[in-house]
């Protein structure tokens, strides 16, 4: 059950109004590492998971606090477009090619379908869509998935910061950067917690029993480009990181197979088979099928 | 630039058909996690890189590895789909419920679309897109990332490795397997790397000056949800994981501000707003605007 | 800002498990008109709305609301499939068709995808997405699209109540039900008053000025099909519902223009054009152009 | 059965080219309350209608109509397109920054893709899609569905309106505002009627017995907000629209229910499980399962 | 502009209810390559078309006709849904494993949304969208496009005629069939005599000069795959197709050119660059820039 | 299996930076018709072709050409967007238009989401996706869609080629139009050979008796629309292309049949029918059913 408090996390104003900057900021509004992105994903993570305590109470804890990030940056973006030129007529002016530089780089649904407000979409203007979450149950995997949402996350504030002088988006950039640098450090410290624990360890998931991997090439380098240097990693030799094996490096594949003669599924799918099949096709035992029907 | 060769990296051949079993078998070719999506999310990366040498051989490595394994999965569904029932009328006997159950569980795309062949889909038929991959330019963002897409595609795997005992399905399924464990430990390993030279080191991105970010709550934990037990966690006390500060709790918010009053943009876009000003609207100054085009 | 309680709105366990019956009711948690949707378009219309008060008050109230429906549709499924059937191999019984018929009904990604757990998508496993919600800032459109989105849930809630018979779910249902209920009337009764009230009256957007659209064909019934009975209607004589005008009825279009003729890009566009032309253009004149390059 | 003459209704042609409008104008042409929409909508809701007579003659009356607005929009657009700049070389000179805005403006695929064309997507160059449509059958909910439609129409109409300033664009608009005046008075007319005639009532769908809904919640305004104006409107208090309750207002839920347990699916769907279990799990009971297999 | 009128081109009335089959076939109506597609498709070529007389009297006579089959397959499609079971309680008994599979292999979404009616969808439930059609206003191209949608249509309508044994489906299927192959003729009937009259000839498009393009390669067939046989087609010998050049063949790439170094965008983007670049970065000449800021 | 090589098959560099140019270039990479979709549907016609030899060395072949072909243009995307305008605040002076309206031109994605690297979208920004793909195992219809994807390709590289004067990026242009030439000749040589070999000829497919099909219908042009000189084309009269038959033409239908009768699903679908039904359904029967559950 959630509960809404008409109040902001932290301040979100905007010293003066930018269209150009608005559909820019949508992209960690509504993009695919967006705040709708990680607070969906942490609640359905919450509500999929299998075990009480801490880490469900995390989920849940960080899921709430991140729709509030996306109200926090839908409220800066209407305010943005508030005293914005949207394209009415007269923002419009033929000879002022400032005016029409800046109305070409804004998303016109903010204005046409919106009316100046924000929208559940990314900078390009792509719907948000479920299939931008990760949720599968097994908590090494979702909590790394999370570390790299977050760490996306900060990547694009970060680039955002830089394209702006605004003063208050500033500020508000600003907060969601540490919430950011937090959220970065306690995914990865609950990934550390979950291995420790044992609940969940490495390779994922961890109870799986690796015999049952065809394990010649569990800790292989396979180099299937020319590039020699691949092989100077810490991926090409040495312990693995999970502890259990020994990393090889291999200039391309270990192992080949020939590739399996090509099918022949029922010719009422109406496939191009070779020459001689499709004679004995027409003429003679699929007609026969044929006649039947 | 690529070459194929016409064999392939391990040996894909069912014993038997299962329409059934194709169709779930896509979610690892053609889903969020599955091979295109490595495949596509490597080069792209590879494409992107702006460092020269180890890590971008490894990237392109491995990125063509991840096609010749769409190409095993791809070879596996269209056999699997050879001999089977796929709807053509005999096969839908109506009195046999157990053919019909076998054909209600396929994916009718698979004989309506591609004539028994495997398509670039998910488990439910939803077209691969190019929103499900990640390349940021940023190298500890994107190793999370695929350490990630590995550990998700492991899960997957594993878990559809008992929704069969088709012993050539799990050969198949066991390399795989295999080949997850040495990606889950290549990215992490490389990751680690990153952070030990020094390129890139957390919070990622790491060159972004920290003093810039609102670091009074960079290591709070902060719960929006009613649920104890996350100050139990190794997120919520202790030096973080960065090493650049020390993890709090709080419960809710430290931080508040007041919501921003409601935005009032140009009256020619239509939105409602409060009675007084409607009808200052309607009868007063934005009537004159309206006049005079 | 959102705060969680750990607690549902009201009861939500099943009596017994049901995959086929979790893959349905995804239709009302993730479909074009499930409790996403409504969570997401009553907050964007409340981060968009121009005027404080009751109107936004009352959106962000309900807003909220359906987050917890949400969560009790999650928590829901999650159950019917927690014991449920999914495809793990002994399951599948070859000779067993019932047990494969169930299996064949259900959503694969939940087992693939969630290891039993919900999704953002609907019944047929497409993802939720942001193109499904209505927040235009203007009230009366926006009343009427969320009456609507009420309807229909409740049309769909009704018909899922017939698919199961399972009392556990159906008390769930029965509660959305009355919900739905009351979100019809109130939306209906918010929509009403707007208009009482003359902040928005009908045809909206009330304040675009009458006098600038074409007015002879603002209350005229025009059928372009053979049906005569739709010259019984309603819309076809009387006032009209705004009050501004008479409804008249017409067989076909009361207007009519001819075609423009067909444009000619420029050449470099490559489209393709009537035969002198082309030849000119390939002969003459283009060419000239194309030679300058 | 459809039959096409090559006329208009109305007169559509630009004064001049301006190919960033034309880009808007796709907003309303195939956008998701585009003419594409509603003339999909009603086709659909003809084919599914359970009852002939007028409300099936309206449908397929109006579907028919809409059709021909795809029509003439798409004309429009392909005019407006014609002689505009639209990044063939020298029309973006390096230093005539009014053209390069322009042109920066414009949908990029009118010109690749389409050579100067209109397309089948919304003003951002997202594809029309069947998720946009309604057709429940349930004829109170789809007529309630096709008001929305048409006054969300009119609204970005109206906001196009003024996002212009040619005369030949005005003067196709006022056409269509004009039949958006009608559409919408007409579609609320036939829910009027429909429940005059007792085919259909509030709630929707009528005929699903009150008696089975948890009726303590079908009229109590919830609030879960704290913002206390919502208390004051029409929905808070008085008879309910659909004259079967009366409205209560409620601060917060006025039922709870606690959350039930986590979900423990089978094991071999590898989610991670709190710690005595997966030792558990590990070391004994399920092992026993793996190793049979 | 369109006008309907309710009757058939063909009649359409199943024998009997089948409601995994009314799934199946709306693939055919709103696939990739169903009826939708090919009616938009042809709208669009229509209303872009640069040329007046038979090309653009063709593709309107025909996107017309085609309207008319989307109507024809949802009348059949609600038939087949009309009495068939649909997951209403009483219909899916548990012990009756025939009538659950059944139900496990129709579109849910028929029932729960559509109320037994067809959807704007293809047979796995993905909606139709306006990036399944080709307009690009060159006629060779687009005739092309559609005689290829043509035999698409026609392959799938002819594997769906033996997923039935329902007389009126088949009836209707071959009617269909008849249809498609009419319109596969036409589409190259058309496109042939587009190139007899030099209206656009082959290579496509025809009047952008091959002097521009880099001629050496312009008719050798380049084997990247170690496929031998690829020499033995008519692509790899004799004279080209166009009538301008002379087919060779060649084992691989004829030209090579080195990869270019990585890029260094603005470090601002925070991409990850090499190490030494990287410690400048931090300790030097970026964090100037950063400073100033 | 799938070797990299790094180097690529042509020159690819830019003289200058062009982040707007960068932009137009994704559609031939990631859109409907670029370079993804290409490879990806060769491959697939490769994995699912039922015969060995030269058509599918052939697509082998060419299959690995194309991603060898998506890379050379995200190696020239990346250096379009290397020194270019991004964003980042300095660029964006506020009186310098022209800087703004480059910025305005391009995909806003290209910084904030790959921090100046190339994306798997078209021009608008919309993600490649799986159903671009046309790989059905009719190989006569499936190397129709080749062409029609070369052929539509080349259209779109033209266009672009007239967007740039950069002398480095007209340089890969020419030899991608080149490849598209061989292309376009290569697959209606390779539908040649198959027709001529008898493998499978017109109508598609083959092997589909026609006397099963509605053969009155089958060469018959029925015109829909009511312009005339669709009659004058080679599609109206003469010999069919297939051989098989005559063209003849028609003013409108040829057949004819009424609509049937509106369906009555399951009064629990809750589907508004006509009245009488209604108040039956309200009264007697179905309250019946209603009451037993």
């Amino acid at each position: 059950m959630f509960l809404h408090r008409q109040e902001l996390q932290f301040k979100s104003t905007p010293d003066k109004p930018d269209a150009v900057y608005a559909r820019k900021l949508q992209e960690v509004l509504g993009g695919q590492y967006g705040e709708i992105t990680v607070a969906m994903q942490y609640m359905f993570q919450g509500w999929n998971m299998h075990t009480p305590g801490k880490y469900r109470d995390l989920v849940f804890g960080v899921a709430s606090e991140e729709i509030g990030h996306v109200e926090m940056l839908a409220t800066m973006i209407a305010q943005l477009l508030e005293k914005a030129p949207l394209g009415i007529t007269e923002d419009a002016v033929q000879d002022d090619p400032t005016v029409a530089a800046v109305i070409g780089g804004t998303d016109v649904q903010h204005a046409i379908v919106a009316g100046a407000g924000a929208r559940p979409v990314d900078s390009n203007g792509n719907p948000w869509q479920g299939s931008f979450i990760t949720a599968s149950g097994n908590l090494l995997a979702d909590f790394t998935a999370n570390a790299n949402a977050e760490m996306q996350g900060r990547v694009q504030v970060a680039r955002l910061y830089h394209m702006t002088d605004d003063a208050g988006v500033r500020e508000l950039l600003s907060f969601l950067l540490a919430r950011d640098t937090m959220h970065q450090n306690m995914w990865l410290a609950a990934a550390a917690e979950l291995q420790e624990e044992g609940a969940e360890t490495m390779p994922t998931p961890s109870n799986f029993p690796q015999s049952k991997e065809f394990t010649e090439v569990s800790y292989q380098y396979q180099n299937f480009s020319d590039g020699a240097q691949a092989s100077e990693g810490r991926w090409a030799k040495g312990p693995s990181v999970d502890g259990h094996g020994e990393f090889t490096y291999h200039d391309g594949p270990t192992t080949t197979a020939p590739m399996p003669p090509p099918t022949h599924p029922d010719s009422r799918l109406y496939g191009t088979t070779e020459l001689p099949n499709t004679v004995e096709k027409v003429a003679g035992l699929a007609q026969d099928k044929l006649n039947k029907e």
